[in-house]
């Protein structure tokens, strides 16, 4: 993006949006973001209807050090070194995520993050953010774009050189861009729901194992719980939609005790009032979006959860997003005079790596919900560990390579393919091996027999 | 359906809506039919926009036969007893489909079969067809639905206990049966897309080969046909969209002669005007869609390419769309008092064998682009239709399966896995064998030497 010349219009001011917002005021381009909502400053309830903390994993720290955050937003953060697993006798169990202090994610609450994003992004003067204004068209041939607002119902036409969509898994700058177009679609949702709920912070002291990422599982649901600054911790219950023991089911207060009271004794004795939050709050699903192509000609282009939303279970949207931020601005970088060719060089770059995120979220979900408990689980996992603490450079876990370093994460999936095979070959070597001494002893048996 | 009392609007008159309307009307059930274009009766111009012949397979023929319409249509249809495959040098080999006289296909216009269906529905006192009818919006809570006059756009809302999509990829009934819901959703195009074009009779008799699927490979480029009843054939030239030698490059007329010139050049000599024809028609695009839930409540359920459009290349979209209507139907019958499971059972029924066959059509273009040029491929093939000449009921190559048998698709999949794995063990132990004959030789040798 050359400068002065083109106005560059980001839809939605929330992670991605500020981030990219931030990167291109760095040099310079004058950037417009539009926000359907308000001022997050303005608003006094934090959060909303949205994942109201986040694990940040190597990946975003790596996006945040590079902003210059990174100190900033240190006292903002707790470091999670492991899961804490709450076993269902009240036993409670720490599993630490690698062998190296780097190693953790650290647990921030999305209003701290979007905040310093915004104020980082509003600190260059090319940048300027306008609230509650609603995209309901946008003009693919002509350097414009129609808003409303929210508020006044007023509608405006803005001009726009490049439309960036920033605007969430149902984003409205992909549905413009798309309409008519034979782009590809694929909008899913998991047959579990979730809930979130506050574990307030202990009279004195403070929670066991704070610094963690607590995990309660159990046969058919899951109850994970991320530490806040004031010792606090926002849990959140994954339960199916329907059938038995679901959000369809548990509507009734007797019901809702009777199934924690089942299944997670301890949660009512560290939440008093668990059963009233779980009734109030609504249900969020859990939706996953891939899409493509990415972008239009040399006028708009999509990032974070609006070209590809992924379920939460590998905690790595957030941090996707952050990369895609630096891929695109990289690629504008690289290609200054021909934004259509920076567009497309920027999704080459990420989707192989975001569709194989997506199938990992899916995995992930599967493993933790069955995985926790299933003995063949553990014991992979644990010679995955194990040969990582031998040879920490050369053996990293799946996990590891997703969550601990900046791997694009279909390079992860195939080193650790590589390593699965190696595994196995090892395996059926040592079989063999012992299926030869066997022979040999049985053949020196036969030997002396006769 | 309790026979007089439900209200029964079924969108869309194409092959599943006419067949559905058939198989409701034989059991008195009152059956309105809307269609947004007009009466096929009227239209002059065959065909239009849409794939103009169509391969009816065993699944088919089995849902005509019972309609009673196989003796009516047998005067349409010409059999395809096998793949004509035209190779680059002028060559002409045939490849039989199977080994069985009735392993065959039977290629027909689509106007004539859908004609003979719509025939029989009317042949109903129960069913009605009306024409020019779009579906505009759909109340899910009442019973109705609204629609506009395509010539005059005068809105009219009829009574409609339940709605039925048979409104293909596009349904409007799925638009407004998902609208705001957790709908799953999938929509993939292809990177290639087709053209149609007319191969005429010749002269004096018959197209070498007439019985048959005919097929002309190439590098990156694939030419079908199939015969009709007036010895002409209709041929489909399918190319990438974009990219050297696609449709977004083959534009200009000394172009696409030369294109054909180098990859077809028999197809010249057969069509006089086939550079005419290929500038003048439109692009066809290939879409796959794949989405649940397939109904809500006891209001509404989709049927055909609503629910499941497929790549044609496996030639069984039209076959698993009249399955469908069986399907539907037989549900109906099971649970007249409650239409909600029996939608429900319907999908349970069907969805697992739609959601292989779209698997199994992306394969088979792969097969078809590539596969016809592999000899591991054709090796695989033909040790296949070996073993299926020799053991006919035990060992079936998985074209067979779903060309040539009713065996659902998910089922025809299972059973074509365990044959390879028994190819592979088959395979493995004839490795062994031969390992272990050599070895026992250089023992006898070294025996020998000593």
């Amino acid at each position: 993006m050359s400068g002065e010349r083109q106005r560059v219009v980001i839809v939605g001011a929330g992670l991605a949006g500020s981030a990219l917002a931030a990167m291109l005021g760095r040099r310079g381009v004058p950037v417009d973001v539009y926000e359907r909502r308000a001022d997050p400053a303005e608003i006094a309830a934090r959060g909303g209807a949205r994942s109201i903390n986040l694990g940040i994993s190597e990946r975003g720290m790596r996006v945040l050090r590079d902003l210059g955050l990174a100190g900033t937003l240190a006292g903002r953060m707790v470091p999670m070194r492991g899961r804490a697993v709450h076993q269902s006798g009240g036993r409670l169990t720490f599993h630490p995520y690698g062998t190296h202090d780097h190693e953790i994610l650290h647990s921030i609450l999305r209003h701290d993050l979007n905040e310093a994003l915004m104020d980082l992004a509003r600190s260059h003067d090319s940048v300027r953010f306008v609230f509650h204004s609603r995209l309901s068209s946008l003009d693919l041939e002509a350097p414009k774009a129609a808003f409303v607002d929210e508020r006044t119902g007023e509608p405006t036409v803005v001009a726009a050189d490049v439309v960036i969509g920033a605007d969430g898994v149902n984003s409205a700058v992909r549905r413009e861009m798309q309409r008519g177009t034979q782009a590809n679609f694929r909008k899913e949702f998991l047959e579990w729901g979730y809930r979130e709920f506050a574990i307030p912070a202990p009279a004195h002291g403070e929670h066991a194992r704070l610094e963690a990422f607590h995990v309660w599982p159990a046969a058919n649901a899951m109850v994970v719980a991320q530490p806040n600054r004031d010792r606090s911790m926002t849990g959140t219950v994954f339960l199916p939609l329907t059938g038995e023991d679901s959000f369809a089911t548990l509507t009734q207060p007797d019901r809702i005790v009777a199934f924690f009271d089942q299944y997670f004794p301890d949660l009512r004795s560290l939440v008093p009032d668990l059963v009233a939050q779980f009734a109030a709050k609504p249900v969020g699903h859990l939706v996953s979006v891939r899409t493509s192509p990415w972008s239009h000609a040399d006028r708009t282009v999509l990032i974070g959860d609006a070209c590809h939303a992924v379920y939460p279970f590998y905690g790595q949207g957030m941090n996707a997003a952050l990369e895609d931020c630096v891929a695109l601005d990289e690629c504008l970088t690289e290609h200054p005079a021909d934004l259509g060719t920076a567009f497309r060089a920027y999704e080459q770059r990420r989707r192989p790596h975001t569709d194989v995120l997506a199938d990992l979220s899916i995995q992930q979900f599967a493993e933790l919900r069955d995985g926790l408990r299933s003995p063949l689980f553990r014991a992979r996992r644990q010679a995955d560990l194990l040969l990582h603490r031998l040879f920490p450079a050369a053996w990293q876990p799946l996990y590891t390579l997703v969550s601990h370093t900046t791997t694009p994460y279909a390079d992860a999936l195939r080193q650790a393919r590589r390593q699965d095979r190696l595994l196995t070959v090892a395996a059926s070597a040592v079989a063999v091996t012992v299926a030869g001494a066997l022979a040999r002893g049985a053949l020196r048996e036969l030997g002396g027999r006769r």
